[in-house]
């Protein structure tokens, strides 16, 4: 079977369009035209786990499902992250590729909460906070610079002295600190990805209408309103990210999105890597 | 990554040694050694449908998942099956291997109702009855006569009278009908692989002490005792495969095992595949 592989994502998916598709297939979902099964874990070792989701989106004509498995390391390193997505036919069923590797995920999650961010700001912020500034986030900054999403102040905050000397580096107009308290204050929009099992985050002190997106979970943050959530799981009693992108920010109010990862936006960028490589 | 399609997988299981494993993964499975997630569907055009499960086995270093599809064909004909497992190390979680094709699924399968039949009649039974001569029940004999299961008369139950002619053929010595009441009546053993959606068969026709297997779901059986259920996806107040494959029979108790298909099963095969391609 046809396999993509982190290089092909890399050359194949144009950010733009995956934040594009990643928005109508989130609209699909809210309106009964496409479907998720709810995300099924089983046990990897002591503290790991093996990860289970599927979405079919009919309007792209493509299913996908995805095995994906967390291992943690020795503390302070990170742990081993691995993902398949098995790509089919909505048509037949019929199975037309796999994407292996973690490039999918890191860049199908950036792509969502960069299609938030644009639709909660859409003339951009004067500050922006990323917790954490592994793969997640960084694929983060990567979508949300390849669609021109102004940031007037990029505020990373990372673990360690070492880990902030290396960022600076890299990102050397950006404010690199250790301190998420100091980098959260008066910040429009703060996106969280650290792995962190405690608060990592508070949301109180945000700017009044601000917006947290947490891609590490609802532990990572706290100093927020349970009833501001929104999440893409269907969640009872939960907002829907559908039901929010569609109506948009209201008002002054703070809402926290609590995103977990899609199986629709795997579909999503399965549309890219499909068409773009029968195109070649 | 590794691909083992429907030749490989022909080449590489022993059916007696995955008959054997398989007993071993649903004794792992009621001792709470290995684990399974719930069975997940989603829908494939108006009448098919995806499926999705997992499962690992730490006794085997192996997990698996299966992403599955069935679409209907038009009446008479037959739908179109898929399905690709995903074999990862469960120390890791590192993706090892995709398995394509319905090959390993039909014999999987076949090796479940195998261990089950012999589990329950040692000696082998006066008449087996298999309702139904698709892929799935071919399985189910090839896998009964790979590991020397007796069979003093064998009844195949078809369709059409083309398909009747067809299978005499190939089976000269077994009696080939299409009355699953007569060919039913009297016997120990009826395994059913039907894909019909109203019953086939009754249990009430079977001698005393009897055994059905149905490989196509309890609709497809009428006649039995709702208590005398056994099934292999934990369905809550039906009597776990595990626990009857411990104990036994039990006097002379008709038994309706529902086997919809375990993805421990998934990883017995899975484990052959690795052992032996690695071995080549």
């Amino acid at each position: 079977m046809r396999e993509f592989t982190d290089p092909d994502v890399a050359a194949l998916v144009d950010l733009a369009v995956l934040v594009d598709e990643i928005a109508l297939c989130i609209a699909d979902l809210g309106a009964g035209a496409a479907s998720q099964a709810p995300k099924s874990a089983l046990p990897l070792g002591a503290d790991g786990f093996f990860l289970s989701i599927a979405g079919v989106v009919p309007r792209l004509g493509l299913a996908a499902a995805k095995w994906a498995s967390y291992s943690p390391a020795a503390p302070g390193a990170s742990g081993l992250s691995t993902s398949v997505i098995t790509v089919s036919a909505v048509s037949t069923g019929e199975p037309l590729a796999i994407v292996t590797g973690m490039r999918a995920t890191h860049l199908r999650t950036g792509a969502t909460a960069a299609a938030v961010a644009r639709r909660w700001f859409p003339g951009g912020v004067d500050a922006l906070v990323l917790i954490g500034f592994g793969p997640t986030n960084r694929a983060v900054l990567e979508v949300l610079e390849a669609i021109g999403f102004a940031i007037g102040e990029l505020r990373i905050v990372v673990r360690s002295s070492s880990s902030a000397r290396a960022v600076q580096e890299l990102h050397p107009t950006a404010r690199v600190s250790r301190d998420a308290r100091s980098a959260s204050t008066g910040a429009a929009l703060a996106i969280s990805a650290t792995g962190s099992t405690g608060p990592v985050g508070d949301a109180g002190l945000l700017e009044p209408g601000g917006a947290v997106i947490t891609l590490d979970g609802l532990r990572t943050w706290a100093g927020y309103v349970p009833a501001d959530v929104v999440d893409d799981r269907g969640t009872a009693g939960v907002r829907p990210l559908a039901d929010a992108m569609t109506s948009g920010p209201v008002g002054r109010k703070s809402v926290v999105f609590d995103i977990a990862g899609s199986a629709v936006a795997d579909v999503a960028l399965a549309a890219q890597l499909m068409e773009r490589a029968d195109a070649e």
